[in-house]
């Protein structure tokens, strides 16, 4: 080698790097940054597979997850379902190909969205253990179940298949698909939470679960009725970036900008399209292919100012306010107080979304500390994105920033600073889009993008308003009630004080003046309240 | 379409998602979220390779940066250096494919780590403005400049090269790179920010710097001489995992399992390896290519287990203790007090890493508010990864976990709960490591490994005591000087007292008096100095 390294020297070392390596190494990334939460994101990813797949397929999902401890740290994590199945073609790289599925390229609301997640667990169980992930899939009812074994060839980022074949064993009823994975994992009650907050959020799935200790919970179903299917949406003009833009124009079969415009976007009519056209003052009539730098910077400027209708909203499927509170009243039957809210859908980078808030207050659930030592604690905060809970990165994610940006003094609650209010309160959020944007590939928390921020605002605003409501009347009565205490107590001596005044038997003053108080306990609660300033 | 969606019907819809438009579509994930960070992510890519480039080939890097507000929110970020150069067949993937380089593959410190930074930046442009990146590289003096202007083809992750040719025009002197980026942004003293910091962590580098406004600054060089060049590790066996080793027992071309354990591995000898296999209970004779599942993992509990050296420490580069201040001193000529120390090499996942801390104490720099506010501040914290400056995500940061976890009310600065600390300070972290472990692609913050976070503690403790000595030394001479200062106050009274007792004429007692205080007031301060607790 010479003296100084010279750009030859350079150039051989340059090389591919697989995607799959790039994530081998940053397995953290993926969420796999320690046992516990590797073992959680194995449950997690099946799960919300075969939710996405149930749903999509219209079938009311029945899931059994099982967790098995084969020995110290090594865990079996075993999810089956009674979906649609998948074909036996496909399941090699679903299972052994980061980056590959269905919800990638598509507007719609779905749970997974990169095609990154259940690969991940093939990968990391490979890194930790070697043993391949097994699945048996059947989709139909008289068709066989398929078996197969695979690991994933990181340089390539390729299935690698181990075994495949037909079997005769009936595992999985009518139709479904069963995934078995051996991971290096610690076992801890997150995989409840995780299953608990998935039941608040998927009402219409039955889960059953297994712990390792053998310990059985089955999260049935609060609702019989899968919501209504979201639909597929084209992008929205408002959103559009000038690269998308430009390769949307080289690859249309539409033949004029016009018919471009109606065609390819959501919310674009004849009307509209011709709108933006003449506001770019560009010819309707213009080959797309045709366009040159200059005209798509005007049309992409035309196309996001212009005014057009908002985004369809049937490419979301919100929880609901009224599932939402019967989802949450099951859940946490003991709780003072329960409220919910949807919002309407709102628009960031021309992706639609929507915000649901959910309020539990006053839950009995878990009190281990006394009275006193409770009221210290911070809230405990329920994310949502897709109707998936997240449950790491709270402080990272932008509905933690809403919730921190809320002034919660003006709803009766503790806040000190711009910290989570405290108090006997559970908030639930739920982020639901075509595509939410994620702070890493392991989708724990939400990214900062300003209008996310400012619409879980005003949400949480609409349901502090409600808790606000409810604390003021529970203040108001407590404060009757307190006072008429205090009468009660002194009503001896009033009683002997009046009766030497109007001369009749302290007895009967005594009666009466108690019955007086009883009265005016049972005050009506109806009047409108003013919300008053909290600590 | 039938009632219920088949399996075939998924199936239809499977897809391949190339790396580029997964990253596209989640451009915030490379740090490309808003204008401002968009503007300094160019920038920083484009800078930390041509300081990667310099350092490497042994060159004193002299970089020159410049930006163009185009108009609007449209800027040109140009870059260029004196480095190697880069040969023309590799300009088109360097530039514009992501996932490719030369870093990722070797254990080795560097700035670039993952093959995905600067060929973010050309996604990132076409996406907003649609202008190719244009690159000029001369790897010889004698040799032409090549230029190149290319495009990256998101559906394949290949470059799309638009031109390309050899030009007379000489505008890179002996060798180097140019780099011209059109990007949609928004233009902050970050990028300054950054630049400064950029200089604090490589001191041994040049940066001109024109700003979007025309003002030119330069960042000198403090240090005329390269770091010692870091060398390529090979893994560690403790760091070892069965997915790894498994592929490394394959693809060896070593023919025994001795020979494969000291081939392949840092810090392991033939003794070592001896150990390893007999503590394993396998023959040390064995084909590597013969070993199953169960012996492997025998070998891997022996190795994660087995008493060997540490890695070897000269893939690392620190910037050095005196350097460290050196730099700090250069930047900040009116701070009150600095200090800095380098701590010794750790271990992570098999990865050596190293924490260097740098304190700076009393700035007078950008003081605009008075005393009492400015009290109130919490620290300024600046945080470097393989001496590149971390500007954002700062609470994501395991390094700022490391300073919120330690008591600052031991060292005599305040602090409360568990935040950062409060008051005149700056605070340098820097983590050097052959992996840094980063919680996104954008790599802004260090991931929470339990030992990074435990050694950068210490490091700061080390810090901590050399600060909690200035600081009660400051302390003592103080109140000292406070005493003295209220014994001098009554001195007259105190001499006309005196003179009356003695007899003497009071200007005598007086003038003694007075010459006491001052003897007084020049203490010695090498006395062993208590730490007290701070408020």
């Amino acid at each position: 080698m010479s003296e100084r390294k010279k750009a030859e020297d350079f150039a051989k070392e340059q090389k591919e790097i697989s995607v799959s390596e790039f994530f081998e190494k940053n397995k953290h990334l993926l969420g796999f940054d320690n046992p516990t939460k590797s073992l959680l994101m194995a449950v997690k990813e099946a799960v919300d597979n075969s939710l996405d797949a149930c749903e999509e397929a219209g079938i009311l999902p029945d899931l059994v997850v099982k967790i098995k401890n084969v020995k110290e740290d090594i865990y079996i994590v075993s999810v089956s379902d009674n979906g649609p199945g998948i074909v036996k073609e496909q399941i090699p790289r679903i299972f052994g190909k980061l980056l590959y599925g269905s919800k990638f390229h598509r507007l719609k609301q779905s749970r997974g969205q990169q095609g990154i997640g259940i690969s991940s667990v093939t990968l990391y169980s490979q890194l930790t253990t070697g043993v391949p992930t097994k699945v048996w899939s059947k989709v139909e009812s008289k068709k066989k179940t398929h078996y197969c074994e695979l690991h994933l060839d990181t340089t390539k980022n390729e299935p690698d298949v181990i075994k495949e074949e037909d079997i005769e064993k009936d595992i999985l009823g009518e139709h479904g698909v069963k995934i078995d994975m051996e991971i290096h994992g610690r076992y801890r009650k997150t995989v409840e939470d995780y299953l608990k907050q998935t039941s608040i959020s998927n009402p219409f799935a039955k889960i059953m679960y297994t712990a390792p200790d053998g310990t059985k919970t089955t999260f049935p179903r609060s609702l019989n009725e899968l919501p209504k299917p979201s639909k597929t949406m084209r992008p929205h003009p408002h959103g559009m970036e000038f690269g998308i833009l430009q390769r949307l124009l080289q690859k249309t079969s539409s033949r004029t900008l016009l018919s471009f415009l109606t065609n390819e976007f959501s919310s674009v009519g004849q009307q509209s399209a011709k709108e933006i056209c003449k506001s770019a003052k560009l010819q309707d009539s213009m080959k797309p292919q045709d366009m040159e730098r200059g005209d798509i910077e005007k049309l992409i400027k035309s196309m996001q100012t212009s005014k057009v209708q908002r985004p369809p909203t049937d490419c979301l499927s919100p929880i609901g306010e009224a599932e939402l509170e019967k989802s949450l009243k099951k859940e946490y039957p003991s709780a003072e107080f329960i409220t919910s809210i949807k919002r309407e859908p709102e628009v960031y980078r021309g992706f639609p979304f929507l915000i649901e808030v959910g309020i539990v207050y006053g839950f009995q659930e878990g009190k281990k500390k006394d009275d006193d030592e409770k009221r210290e604690d911070s809230i405990e905060l329920i994310r949502f994105a897709n109707r998936v809970p997240l449950l790491y990165q709270q402080s990272a994610c932008a509905l933690t920033d809403a919730v921190k940006g809320v002034d919660w003094r003006r709803y009766n609650m503790q806040q000190s600073g711009n910290n989570l209010p405290v108090g006997q309160m559970k908030l639930v959020i739920h982020i639901c889009s075509v595509w939410v944007p994620f702070v890493s590939e392991s989708k724990e928390a939400v990214a900062s993008y300003p209008e996310i921020i400012k619409e879980t605002k005003l949400a949480l605003q609409d349901a502090g308003r409600k808790l606000a409501s409810y604390l003021s009347g529970k203040r108001r009565v407590g404060e009757q009630k307190r006072r008429l205490q205090i009468f009660d107590r002194y009503s001896g001596e009033v009683a002997s004080a009046i009766a030497i005044l109007v001369g009749k038997p302290e007895k009967e003053v005594e009666k009466k003046l108690k019955s007086l108080i009883e009265s005016r306990a049972h005050i009506k609660e109806d009047t409108p309240e003013e919300k008053e300033q909290g600590k």
